[in-house]
């Protein structure tokens, strides 16, 4: 991923990106895709019926990263309150859709990943936003 | 759109569907559309300088607005918390969004229709909210 | 949804937008959520195993409606390649993913009320490119 | 992104995927972020009149990147047609997208950084295509 390299090169930033605000970009890009593959693998699963809510949990959780990942990757004009709404609700996504995740972590590999890319991804978000004061 | 029929025969409603929820995913998918609408016309417009800033609360209200719709939408397990920030997130953004719309209100009707679509969705949203408790 | 209203006043439009694409995108954001909601649906019933095609065609076809829209809906520049190509494979996704939901018509209501979404879907995509040329 | 670890885990796949596979994911998810990120700083640009085709390819571009990571990120059940239409349209967006970039390349550093991400990933599509015949 090159969002340092983009917001580096953004008029409005001049070389000003904080580490917190990268990573979180990161992250969320990051979570996004393994919370949309965690889902996919409880689909797959023999006892799915076990795994609805965290599938449930997933797709929302995936959705909200993905756009979250957008807000937070646009520089241009100002959208403060927007940002902090959004980077609070995804840190409540990960932390909910992680917890989750993690109670079928000792049977299924791919919970246990996701579960950590959650919890990563919550703090990315709420280091983000204490920076952004 | 059908959102009340096919909640209807969600396994998990028994045909218990709020006018309230209804109404809230339509005005967020249909709101979802407008401001992507807006956003394009905005960039259109010969004095697309004096826009950016609507076009960039468009985008992430856009954003916010589709998800929102796709997480009000699922009624299977529980997402409580998620469903509840996420319609508080989609209210702001709607405020925010629709605020700047209607400042070029009187120079584009693009901006005037958006607003009133923004400012609806906002309502939807909230009453929504009040209506999961 | 007010995809009319809102294309009459694109200023790269002067009012020529056809009904065909009104239509496809009316459809493509109704069918989006008509497949959010019916995968949702399908992860609830009893019988889940015997839903999990149904389940990740509901799930890829509300993605690419849903980006589908997005992209009719922008009229700014010229994109007359890619949005042929996204009308194509969209009609694709409806086509697939509809009659998949028809096979589960008899016992899922919702699955029949998705599997008419989609097919309307697909011809309006389909009327859509036809009419770009 | 843990796109390799999450789909060895998967029930269905048994620890195949194709490096070609992994390599698509990780670039449509990182392109979709470059896009959305190049469409935003353009839009700060003095002289956003001329990169109002960037912008709107940049829009689609990112959309289109972003569902179809997300498509072939999914692997339970069969989706073969619409994951091979899904790649060709992806490898179309980023030639048109990477093409417009690279015409503001030395002007705009996010759009010579943009534009080889797009080629990138037209690539990462076109071979994920062939490998899956």
């Amino acid at each position: 991923m090159q969002a340092q390299q983009m917001i580096s090169s953004h008029p409005s930033m001049r070389g000003e990106a904080s580490d917190a605000l990268i990573r979180c970009i990161e992250e969320c890009y990051s979570c996004a895709q393994t919370c949309t593959s965690c889902a996919d693998a409880c689909l797959a699963e023999d006892k799915v019926k076990d795994l609805t809510q965290c599938i449930r949990l997933n797709l929302d959780c995936a959705d909200i990263c993905n756009i979250t990942g957008r807000i937070v990757t646009r520089r241009t004009g100002s959208d403060e309150e927007m940002m902090h709404r959004m980077l609070d609700s995804c840190a409540v996504a990960c932390r909910l859709c992680g917890d989750e995740c993690m109670r079928h972590a000792a049977q299924h590999e791919h919970c246990r990943i996701c579960g950590e890319a959650c919890h990563r991804c919550m703090q990315a978000c709420q280091e983000a936003g204490r920076k952004m004061h």
